[in-house]
């Protein structure tokens, strides 16, 4: 079964999905399985990460807006903005697909474990995950 | 059913395998599942990008050289060659193995993407992708 | 089928568990499919090297360690200790979860390819990676 999930992102950072997931596994039903989740953007993209304290979501974002800055001299691809190339360089680094294990419904993620869309352009967008349980 | 693609790659660089893909995914028939690809080298990797704008390829692989650059004094791992190392780097930075949702045997990717297989190798080779669709 | 593996960490580094991954494979019977690991963790996660030679798994520790440092005044999140934060950055920049093909009860690895759990934190740790075969 694939659902789509839409996530609209007011601005760049990560933004938990975890509940959205929980509830397209739990409507699959018991059968034991494969959540994978699929984001059908260059200039998004997903990460499980501690969920417990937000400072980690916050020095997340700021390694990789030092590691790949706007207005670095490398960058020839320019024209859709200071903040694209940069966005796609951080969405090669991190997942465009992940793979969740499932039993009776539920996600197996580890107790700290929350599921994040990393959205990295600065004006944000609507972006869609697909959800694949099996 | 599993599929063997054969990638030969001319040099480093990011090459273009969706239209290998779609087929083998399409030879599958209709059901809708998911396409899993994985790449049986550690010195190439897959990513999925932008097939839009051939600049974001030139530039990712710009950004890739540059993080993890060849005479690294890092590097003890040098009797391969000066790009071998690096090649195994950046293909940890990227990824091994991917899946992709699959509906009515298409590949459900977004408008923009594509799917590349990133030679590191200067020499390029001839690389293997299994494709895995149920 | 979802089978835990459990892999007790000495310290930081990469551990290979190909063998414990196999013998589920193995155990699952000779369905071809697809094997899929997830790390329940977010400062240790998955890759697969080479295991051909031993200084690639050097070499590749030494350059995620210089790339994101201890001590390092981006960070903001160092109440759980001055590894923590750097250990959830390398982990977003590797796997949490990995697929590979499976045929006759058998991992479809390449000839160099090993699994890999990179353990981030300096004190190791029992970590649980969950397999997941059909």
């Amino acid at each position: 079964m694939i659902s789509p999930l839409v996530v609209t992102t007011p601005g760049a950072g990560l933004f938990e999905i975890t509940d959205q997931v929980a509830e397209v596994v739990r409507a699959a039903g018991d059968a034991d399985g494969l959540c994978t989740l699929f984001v059908q953007h260059t200039s998004a993209s997903l990460v499980i990460q501690e969920n417990a304290d937000p400072d980690v979501l916050v020095d997340l974002q700021a390694f990789f807006r030092r590691l790949v800055p706007e207005g670095d001299p490398l960058w020839t691809h320019v024209a859709e903005g200071p903040d694209d190339m940069p966005s796609h360089v951080r969405s090669a680094l991190t997942q465009t697909s992940l793979s969740i294990p499932v039993a009776g419904g539920r996600l197996l993620l580890g107790r700290w474990q929350g599921i994040y869309l990393f959205e990295h352009r600065r004006r944000g967008s609507r972006r869609r995950v697909l959800a694949h349980v099996r």
